[in-house]
């Protein structure tokens, strides 16, 4: 993993294509493969499973989610 | 399915035409075919059912649903 | 109706004058002719009927609705 | 009244000096003389009447509400 | 007082060191004398008494309200 | 202290080192010598003290409140 | 310590790299290392633990945190 200190939009650009988590501030989850991001957090994500404590609830082909309902964005390093 | 990195606002507008499930903040999803969407995510939704807790609970020829209320939208990618 | 694809705040403005029911966040709802209608959707109601949980509970000749509120606008496309 | 039409914030702006009944978001009322309002909503009222529940509960001389609580503005054609 | 229509925010400008009753979303209220005020309703309050309910429950030499926190202000027009 | 009329975010700056009770919408309030403040009230305070319900619930050396949480600032004017 | 006077933001700035918690408006902290953080206070947090009530409920490599969430950062002066 890269030493640079990169900002926090550009870490999640980098990051496209990974398996990601998004927990919404409604507090349900959806994880899945990140397709694409954008500055205001707009995340489509495919093959996405959404989870409500903890449980798959939903099953997903592909997903845009509006980028003011994140809380944070959960990034799987391993490729 | 194109294999290239689309941006979520130009998946949307990529999707307009196609059938699509908007979920809303409130926890109401709204089924329909996505006549239009713009940057704000103010989207049309023509021949839409209306739906809480996985029940129909009305049909509308038309409606324009205001962005800021979106949570996600679901893309059929079967047309 | 015409078949070319509008975007939700011009397919608004083509529906002045038109009968809508406007959802506002707080579930209330309002019915009448829409009289205009800006791109913040701030929308004015002539002849307005105000329901909650389908029932009428006031008349208003003519409301400014703050577009923040509103959820969605249905268009009733029988002029 | 005049036939055309008029953008949301122009009718608001036509009404000055009119009585007008300004609903805000946590359902409380206000009755009173429109002195001046402005494109963000910001409103004026004079000799006002704050009803909750349809019951007057304060009179103020004047008062400035803050524009983005307003649910909707009732405009009392009846000069 | 003048008969000249102000808007919002001149009428606020032009109250400063007046009286004010400041009540804010949480339906809390202070009040005390308006030192200054902006545009976004940041507003100055000085020897500024807190009521929840009608009652004093605090008392403030000095305090800066948030302006977006603000549901109207009152002005005392008797200097 | 001065008899000039200083904005609200004038005033604010002015009170840099000076000891402040920050209240926020939640209702939580933080006690301490506030080493700097930006326009949008992001507020740095160092050797904090945090109330709630007028408990010290727990101390801290250096916080920075994001500034749309904040309700009002209050100023020591004893310095 | 620099005693000179810094804004909220650039104090952020200089601390990444060092260990913070982040509480945010829901009440939940997350405590890591802040790899970067932007003047929205979007904040990437490097082996993070999220806090409710004090106790340590998940685990996290890397989470991106959307800014409009956070309450405030605590910055450990302690490198």
């Amino acid at each position: 993993m890269s030493q640079a200190v990169k900002k926090p939009l550009t870490t999640l650009q980098k990051s496209i294509n990974k398996n990601v988590t998004v927990r919404l501030k409604n507090d349900v989850e959806y994880h899945g493969r990140m397709n694409n991001i954008d500055p205001y957090m707009n995340v489509i994500l495919a093959d996405a499973s959404e989870y409500t404590s903890g449980n798959v609830v939903a099953n997903f082909g592909k997903i845009v989610i509006r980028g003011n309902n994140v809380l944070f964005v959960k990034i799987d390093d391993t490729l």
